[in-house]
């Protein structure tokens, strides 16, 4: 078990992250109130900025931002986007380009991402395009990015046949988490973040696990110190493993335990209806039973990993869908090869890894975790 | 001077040029009947290809190259895009997405680019985004693509305020340049592309220029010799400069001669009106002139680029536009730096750089130079 107290003193609140990637390595600066000028120092400079948000977030965070990037930038435009998975397509892509074209900016322009998992993942590939490559910084205002999407460089747009299927690996420059974003965060977003939260403890840190489960109450109530030490957890933990494997040829592939159920149930639903950690979450039951019934881990784990998503608020019944449904979905699931469904599963407490089941008990697990048709 | 003959012997027209860069190393196979399964040999493995092409090209060489591809995949699937730079836009990309998506095609399978420029940047802008970068072959059809486009993986889409402004570097696995192909090459094409084989003469290699001053007839009536040396001699250059600077930080950009102004006319003039290598020539004769009037070189070199640029059937004279119309357009080129247009230009015999140069004078070089207004 880590040492780690559930109220944590003040200097706690401030910690960095360096993630070393083969493309780029750059900090993950964690802390209180960091929506200041001093957190953009060092980056490259450039004469124009591009801040890419969405209007919820903007009303709440776009004034900060854009006082603390004036002293770096001569001119500092903004771009906003609709929010919503929906919207996460190459269309909206090109609102991005737009206004990036329409304001004459250059190759040397800074695009900061301000804002949510979809913000994140279209300004990073609106970066990793734009010019065929300008540098970018990422500003997650929500817990799930805060701990996963904003980091590792995984970005990408939805196509109607499937999610985050058009893409590019384009690390930011920089990630600065401002925890006081999340007093804003509607509640239903805060659990979903928390999902993403869970997932590292399985696949790579049962302390941590364990830390999560004692810590919940106070996650739950937004105690900033328990929400800086789980934000800094989960990018350590995410940190090491995009270092190791950047582009996913195999360890990396850990970071989706519960989600290749949790796309099919994303996309099957239609993008909006399940939020993303809400998805996630429920694959990750649906995984963690697959696992103990391989006998790769034991049942107590994925009973563990049920009830804390349970206690985190969040879905542990799939919804209904035809079987054949949900094998077609998980079959555009990127990690699946000629083919064949790969699932991220557990071999042991706190280690994963990726291999292939059988249809008929993958269909039973799933059976066991759906709701009954309405 | 080079010592090559005009007539070169038969074994001559078969040759390998290894680009090397920090992404991907690959061979640049230059040769006659090259369709065939043998060029395909060595490839990354898969289950699953998709040939990439226009209906033109598609019905002169698509059987063959099927054919060729069979043996090395279970399955090979076609996708037509609509022919013309005015169809490089993120809604066509689009319907190579469509495709792949729609063939449950996974993160193996290999692209294939049977085409020219437009099909090359396409694809492999196609395969750099999808599931985040598939492996993809450049097979070019046309002699732009075959010396130049198709070589050094830069990739991209225009956006409607300007040329190639999405994109990616993105290297192939190889270029399989067929020469045959260029037998049913239309003849205005053939001409364009010459205009990117004269560049390499002036930024790099005098005996080159003086080879093609001498060999030009041999060029335009398609002696398959000629070609090949022009292939060769081309793509060593552009390999050479590629491997130096893959994502054109300062050496590369030599590559980019006469098109500053060669863009503007191709934006200006709107997308299809001017080809590529059309525009680019009557670029390469205004910034040849501009350098000469600089006293980087002597005027009688610019007077050798504007003779063998008519001589090759190619325009020399730029369409009539307002001059505010030219600085709009040659600024949004991605060479620009905070609103500064920065010219490549000629600064010796052989020899290329980039710089900035004073408005008045650019002015002047671009009326010398302009039709007369219809």
């Amino acid at each position: 078990m880590l040492a780690v107290p559930t109220v944590t003193p003040a200097q706690a609140l401030s910690a960095t992250v360096r993630v070393a990637t083969p493309q780029q390595a750059y900090d993950i600066v964690i802390g209180e109130r960091l929506l200041v000028p001093a957190s953009f120092d060092g980056l490259p400079r450039a004469t124009q900025a591009l801040v890419v948000s969405n209007p919820t977030v903007h009303a709440l965070h776009g004034a900060a931002l854009q006082a603390a990037l004036v002293p770096h930038h001569r001119r500092v435009h903004t771009v906003l986007l609709p929010d919503g998975e929906q919207h996460k397509d190459l269309a909206t892509l090109n609102q991005v380009f737009d206004a990036l074209l329409g304001h004459g900016c250059d190759r040397k322009t800074v695009l900061y991402a301000l804002g949510g998992g979809v913000v994140g993942d279209m300004t990073g590939f609106a970066a990793a395009c734009y010019m065929r490559g300008v540098p970018f910084v990422q500003v997650p205002t929500t817990l799930l990015a805060q701990v996963d999407s904003s980091v590792g460089g995984k970005t990408a747009v939805n196509h109607a046949l499937g999610k985050n299927m058009i893409g590019a690996f384009y690390q930011p420059q920089r990630v600065v988490v401002s925890l006081d974003t999340l007093d804003t965060l509607p509640a239903r977003e805060l659990r979903a973040g928390l999902a993403e939260v869970i997932k590292y403890g399985p696949i790579a840190d049962m302390a941590f696990f364990g830390w999560i489960e004692s810590t919940l109450d106070a996650l739950l109530s937004r105690d900033r110190a328990a929400l800086a030490h789980a934000v800094q957890r989960s990018c350590e933990i995410k940190a090491e493993v995009v270092g190791a494997d950047e582009r996913e040829s195999g360890l990396r592939a850990i970071l989706n335990f519960g989600h290749t159920f949790g796309h099919a149930i994303e996309a099957g639903q239609g993008y909006g209806a399940w939020l993303h950690g809400e998805a996630v979450g429920c694959g990750m039951v649906i995984a963690a039973d697959l696992s103990a019934r391989l006998g790769l881990v034991d049942a107590t784990l994925a009973a563990r990993v049920q009830q804390l998503v349970a206690r985190a608020g969040l879905p542990v019944r799939a919804p209904h869908m035809p079987m054949d449904r949900w094998f077609e979905l998980m079959a555009v699931d990127k990690k699946a090869a000629d083919g064949d469904i790969r699932y991220v599963l557990l071999n042991g407490p706190g280690r994963a890894d990726m291999r292939p089941a059988e249809r008929g008990l993958v269909e039973a697990v799933i059976r066991d975790h759906t709701a009954p048709a309405a």
